[in-house]
């Protein structure tokens, strides 16, 4: 089952079942006004929810997913972790730091701002660009209720929807913020995601050990960007990462819980290559500046202007998209 | 106007307008069945709530604080700031390191979880002693819609309503998680607020500079532990850390931004004296310990343990409640 949520002039949207095909949709019915609504009595609604899914194909209406907001535009709370610890080790790398061997034990987490989601095709919308605007591209899964201390195991069946998503973050603002002991707060942008988020069956062998099996293709400016492979270089599943959200606190259903930039070790054990030269290429451009720091000295790939452009993509083994595709363009606010 | 919200066995629960003495409410009514509701639309809905606070006092039920939920439930988001910088520059003398300059002039901030909102009479559950439960009493406000870079002076007027609360901390899983360089993530636990949130007109002469002109009567286990003044050393006021939460994001209206542990130096300059001797006393255990670890080389006083019971309060000139009153214990969970 894929779920989307159109604009419609409210805060929480239109809850709509897409077609499998992205091509076409169904309103979902009052009993499940918004992803919010279905996602509060999910066991209640779900099976309604795929009653509708049973006629898209026939009685749909043509799907847009410029009209999308994100599936869920208000989500209970927004939690990223850092999944791909190889990213990690790149930043600390190319700053001379050790990376603390609990890193592979222990996920990092953030909380983000969970009222800051745009849809696919909303714009980054930055008041300058001596922020250093950044792109991440991520998968994301929206959970059910989670009670304190649930363990990776029992975590694994509270995931309903998949999508993936692009965490803008403000490279330059990270350094002062990130030492005054507190965490991200300014240095993080609104967060875009995928036109649907789908349901775990829906991925049939692609959803395993508590990841997608698929490429985050990422293009920037039109071009080949980043090929990595999401299954690969995963310290942490979701499982593990929605466990960690739960250790000290009850979570309410419609929590996001996102894995983290996708980061690969190229075949050859080099951290990362250029797509061009059948490298994996990267899901967020510090990782070619840190790439370029331990080999050059220096960065030279700047960070993000306005009217530049990402795109983000992940496609089945028929190259068909999966989960739409996020495009964004990067524009001076208001 | 006071508000508060009822539990009715939903997430959002039933709000209510109650009156002035805390003794009487009517329902919000059909066109403001929860707070979320009446935020997302407060132009439009406030008037109908003044309507039904000119007749609580008339018509109104009698109000019973154990029956509720927190003022917001779901909050859009929970950003607490950490303006009592004496707070902070405590928690650095207290292990020998100095407290960088900049921390006078931009405030710090952290993402909570707006989805552990609790009741004012809700048990602290928390899985284990060994987290080092402690309290953190503290004042809060719920915004309007903030566009991105809006100015402190703009962010007064956005101000919509008031609460204290008990940002319940787990001190012993801080260094650890804060040495990850994310920030709090599982060393906060969930957040009670006050039975009712109000209308900064409500406080009169009391809600003046962007502070709260009251102090925060906190009790542990029934003895005087905290009095200290809201408005002083609260180097942040709200329209500032509200101001701070807009610099690179929109924010939706609904967010709750605090103002982190209220601390007061003592009028001699010590940092800090017990209730008992005359002085503001802790609006937290971990500052009482800091105290001692700086006068004696180690802490002495224990963090809480199950059984514990704390009370936070704010009164008028004549000695009435404001808020209503948190009045929690802490119990083993589940």
């Amino acid at each position: 089952m894929k779920l989307a949520t159109l604009k419609d002039g409210t805060r929480d949207g239109q809850l709509v079942v897409v077609s499998r095909d992205l091509t076409k949709y169904l309103p979902a019915g009052p009993a499940a006004a918004t992803l919010r609504a279905a996602l509060d009595d999910w066991d209640e609604i779900a099976p309604q929810l795929e009653a509708v899914a049973g006629k898209v194909d026939g009685e749909g209406a043509a799907f847009d997913p410029v009209q999308c907001m994100a599936p869920l535009p208000r989500a209970s709370q927004w939690a990223d972790g850092s999944a791909y610890v190889n990213h990690v080790e790149l930043v600390r790398k190319a700053r001379g730091a050790e990376l603390p061997a609990s890193f592979w034990e222990d996920p990092l987490m953030y909380m983000g701002a969970p009222d800051a989601m745009l849809g696919p095709h909303d714009d980054i919308e930055a008041s300058s660009e001596d922020w250093g605007i950044d792109m991440e591209a991520e998968v994301a899964v929206i959970v059910d209720d989670l009670p304190q201390g649930i363990t990776p195991d029992e975590a694994a069946g509270k995931i309903r929807l998949i999508m993936i998503l692009n965490d803008v973050s403000y490279r330059n603002l990270i350094p002062g913020e990130l030492a005054k002991g507190f965490g991200f707060f300014q240095s993080k942008g609104p967060t875009a995601f995928s036109p649907v988020a789908v349901t775990p069956d829906e991925l049939g062998d692609d959803w395993k050990d508590g990841m997608v099996h698929r490429q985050m293709l990422v293009e920037y400016n039109g071009a080949p960007f980043g090929r990595a492979d999401a299954d690969v270089d995963m310290t942490f599943n979701f499982p593990k990462l929605v466990s960690h959200t739960a250790r000290t606190r009850d979570v309410q259903a419609g929590a996001v819980i996102g894995s983290g930039t996708i980061s690969n070790k190229d075949a050859d054990g080099t951290p990362g290559k250029p797509v061009a030269d059948g490298g994996k290429g990267y899901s967020c451009i510090a990782e070619i500046r840190m790439i370029e720091t331990i080999r050059d000295g220096a960065p030279m790939t700047p960070f993000m202007k306005f009217g530049d452009t990402v795109r983000m993509d992940m496609k089945d083994d028929d190259g068909n998209s999966i989960f739409g595709v996020i495009d964004q363009r990067v524009v001076k606010y208001g």
